[in-house]
């Protein structure tokens, strides 16, 4: 089967389509017959072997597929890995039914991106109606449905971060009631005005560096910083005890990985966000639909932020 | 009236009892003949000026009282300064009504050390069932309720640090599963041992200094660290919000001041626990009961970690 593998570690060139041979699916797993699948920035930082976890060569990258089981079942799933491909295997457990009604990208998007943003909104951060919610990156992959997602809890004001004028105006159509530039360089200032004047409950921080410590900073008593990335490549500062302990706040991290652990929690969290989506109540935003060939390029681009939205390969071009 | 008045900062030296003016409340405060006083590290703190918050002289220490309102119901309450006096002015708000089958001692546990326990099992940690909960210094004030607490929410597992094979039998005659020394030197390895072998889901802390960070070396994924205090007086060290996302664990700091900002919280929090000590599913553990005029030597043995369970001051000797 045409699948992309990856042989050693570097930039977009070292990733290429090849022949390889299929994957066999052991006790416990599915194979695949995959439609489309996910792209994510961890992806591309799994290629420089600067992701979380360490990680073996050679390796098919991919996280996330939709695709038909053997038997016919839509399903769409997570995976460490192998999902560039035509074929792929994937925990059973991991694999969660797509009503008909969802098209091959929300499906995607609905599985890392979706899955994290429902985590933080519901289980990290804990939003209770009424919460103000800073979502950075608002108009990324997470960020695009936490914003929704947010509003859906019911969160008294909702407002993203975002680089360009063209991505905080899709926010603000996503709902954001207030949109704040990144760059600026008193965030915590920033943050504060746009929730007219006052600290905010919530933020969910994807970027590090100075926006991590800025962003608590911005936290009302009993705030809570979800930590889930680091898209800036800077380590944020450390945060003290006794420093959270002035303000009574919450800094939590979150990787998606351990919520694997839960797969029942997982598989209600994909239903209800499916189910949000078939009601017009969760708009994923597409960032195309393209060739396997040309995974270099999407790599490229993502790395480079010029895509907004969920982007996703066709193993069959 | 008769009152302990601090006209500077200092050693338990500069704690004197003072004939005072009797004071007078304004709106929104109530008058409190006060029957007993409870004595609190923190005003041990204050009485250096190394309390959180910035403190201003000539000052009566004490946050709580239990004692009769002018129309003679029985309240206990808590305020910033003031207790330790023959009479007390409280916010209305932060007075809660204390049923008859409740003692004078067991009236003040509740305040400061029993909300600020409830509050962390049940809002900032969030104990669920089944959840392994480990409680620093839980022969104190706060940990000694805090055992409880977590066993009466269903934990799976509670384990207790105290300093001494005393206070170690203590807690587990308030139903610690496993007691640990916190002096270990390992302290991360000794939680895991005590819970048999696992890392933990929770840790209340309020020592500071190694313990915090070797605390949140033996989280759980989804583990949740909550700081209250630092009774070493020594900064734990800060916590790389990165380490917080490699194992989806938590910090979060705890003040009680912030939760006066939630009144009927507060008050239903305090319903709850005079409730299960009426009902026998609490114990209170007495520290002992003093006259006034003997606080200097109180605050010392508070300070030199002599006293084990609630301290509270009699002002009518």
């Amino acid at each position: 089967m045409r699948a992309v593998q990856l042989t050693e570690f570097g930039g977009p060139e070292v990733v290429a389509v090849r022949d390889v041979p299929d994957p066999r699916p052991g006790p416990g797993r599915l194979l695949v017959h995959v439609s489309r699948a996910g792209v994510n920035y961890a992806d591309s930082l799994l290629r420089e072997n600067a992701y979380l976890g360490a990680t073996a060569l050679p390796l098919i990258p991919g996280g996330e597929v939709v695709g038909r089981t053997e038997d016919g079942r839509r399903v769409a799933a997570m995976m460490t890995a192998g999902g560039y491909a035509e074929r792929a295997v994937v925990p059973e457990h991991q694999a969660f039914a797509v009503p008909d009604e969802l098209d091959d990208v929300a499906a995607v998007a609905l599985l890392a991106q979706g899955l994290t943003a429902w985590w933080l909104i519901h289980r990290t951060a804990g939003v209770t109606p009424g919460d103000s919610v800073v979502v950075h990156a608002g108009a990324g992959g997470v960020g695009s449905l936490a914003v929704q997602l947010a509003r859906n809890a019911g969160a008294g004001r909702v407002i993203a971060t975002a680089s360009t004028p063209e991505k905080r105006e899709l926010v603000r159509s996503l709902g954001a009631d207030a949109t704040v530039d990144p760059a600026t360089e008193d965030l915590t200032a920033a943050l504060r005005a746009a929730n007219e004047g006052r600290p905010v409950d919530v933020v969910l921080e994807m970027i590090g560096g100075r926006v991590t410590g800025q962003s608590i900073d911005a936290l009302a008593p009993f705030g809570r910083l979800a930590f889930y990335g680091m898209a800036s490549l800077v380590e944020p500062d450390a945060v003290s005890p006794r420093a959270l302990q002035r303000q009574s706040a919450t800094v939590s991290g979150f990787w998606l990985m351990h919520a694997f652990a839960r797969p029942d929690l997982l598989a209600r969290a994909y239903a209800d966000l499916a189910a949000q989506v078939v009601g017009g109540e969760l708009r994923i935003v597409s960032g195309g639909e393209f060739p396997m060939s040309e995974v270099r390029e999407v790599h490229a681009a993502l790395r480079g932020r010029r895509t907004t939205g969920k982007v996703v390969l066709d193993p069959s071009r």
